[in-house]
């Protein structure tokens, strides 16, 4: 079994706190720490951990303990929107492991946050209790500052936890999503219109693919534009039927794709998924990647 | 480091014999007996296994323990071309080694069965001594009944072991090679003549792709018909190459491509090669694949 966890931590500026809190997570044994950043603008740090449900919920675990006593909100500025010292930690499931159970993982990580530390806990996405608690992005508007004011209405109790923000370390979203592709395509054409015709065109928000978000961005250096996305669920909506729509989409207006790029990690199986589409694969089944069947046997 | 190896052992009617030979591969710690199949009209068993070099080899030499203990060529009678109680022994680079450290563990073990065994060893494939040993057919050319007579001529002297076949177990061939994949493209067509002409067009003997063997056959329960391939080198002579120069051919008649499909097991990169062509990836590496990144961390 494989949970991918993704935590973010609103500390990006102290190396020695970020240190200390990737070797807390190291220290558990059955995960891997796959790769930490951080960024100092943002004043923020994303660890990306490995291993099964017991391991993982350690390491957090771990690594919340590290980043609540070091961290005071209060205090803390960054570009990037916050509400806690633990603020975001979702789970992702990548092998043997159904997003029911990494549901129910986020539950159980979520209690056991509240209780230990005294923090609120939000779920959000697939683990969230109620549809306006499903985008990050609503449970996080009005960030730390706006919190104690925010958490007075009902409609805003903590899934778990005490009913206003820890002082210091705020509240924690915690819940479980697919993994998120980051992926663009680069257009032949220094037209910045047709990219932002096209990614309006094809992302959820303005009529097109429900888990695909779309921006349209010039390439300055380059001469050309892109169509910036990131792919939400690639199995509901896959990489291959994105790159084809851009693709007429962009003929339309009698421009070609140039190339595309994936931005950091994706899944074997959304490759897999465009090699079964444009070659046509019949009964193609995933234990016959030789890899997988190593992975089984 | 990840080698697999897919000896060839000449018993497939007696299934304790089988069975203690397979036994004897999972005897041995660090290796993965990942599938072992006997075919009674050839006679013959073909076991995969994988792990590291040292683990591969000493598992080679306990399942030669016991065929050459148990297998009298003398009396074998099977459809399949054979010269050795362990037939062939090809390695195949997977993951973290190279073709050279394969070639060099194969002429390790040659040596070793021979010493250990008294068995003479030719090397094939990669591992060739010359360029006339390079294909198994040609080794294997009169087979065992053959066999004295053939190393009677200097230029079948044996890489190592004695100038002659030993007396009940014959000759061993071992070697490296790239993973074969059985891929087959069918036609939306019952025309056989379209079949053969593209299997004539693409394959290495009369003019096509280098690591290509293809035939055309009928289908009779579907009404359609067949390239039937094995792609020798899938990093030379893509997948996506061949399915876009059968798909071009096949236009030239007229005909469509129904379906394609992987017989048995494909590397995850041969899969991850047709989507990077496919969706035009610039500056893709294989450490973006989560499962590569994870196996290295």
């Amino acid at each position: 079994m494989l949970i991918e966890c993704v935590p973010n931590v609103s500390e990006g500026r102290r190396p020695e706190i970020v240190a200390a809190m990737a070797n807390a997570i190291r220290g558990v044994s059955g995960v891997r720490l796959l790769d930490h950043s951080s960024d100092a603008s943002h004043n923020r740090s994303v660890f990306t951990i490995a291993g099964d449900a017991a391991s993982v919920e350690a390491a957090v675990l771990a690594l919340a303990e590290r980043a609540i006593a070091a961290i005071d909100l209060r205090t803390h500025r960054g570009e990037h929107p916050r509400i806690g010292a633990v603020d975001v930690v979702p789970f992702v499931p990548i092998e043997g492991v159904t997003m029911a159970e990494c549901v129910a993982l986020a539950k159980k990580l979520g209690a056991e946050i509240a209780a230990r530390f005294n923090v609120p806990v939000f779920l959000y996405e697939e683990a969230a209790s109620s549809p306006a608690r499903k985008n990050l992005e609503d449970i996080r508007r009005g960030e730390f500052e706006g919190l104690a004011a925010k958490m007075r209405a009902p409609e805003w109790a903590p899934d778990f936890g005490p009913a206003a923000p820890h002082a210091s370390a705020g509240a924690t979203v915690v819940g479980a999503r697919m993994p998120l592709i980051a992926y663009n395509i680069n257009l032949a054409t220094d037209r910045l219109d047709v990219a932002k015709k096209i990614a309006a065109a094809i992302r959820q928000s303005s009529g097109g693919f429900r888990y695909v978000k779309a921006a349209g961005f010039r390439l300055e250096d380059r001469g050309i534009v892109q169509v910036s996305m990131n792919l939400t669920n690639y199995e509901k909506t896959p990489i291959f039927r994105v790159f084809e729509t851009v693709k007429r989409e962009a003929a339309r207006y009698g421009v070609n794709i140039l190339e595309s790029e994936i931005v950091g990690l994706v899944p074997s199986a959304a490759l897999t998924a465009a090699a079964e589409f444009y070659l046509q694969f019949e009964g193609f089944k995933a234990d016959q990647v030789l890899e997988n069947k190593l992975r089984q046997t």
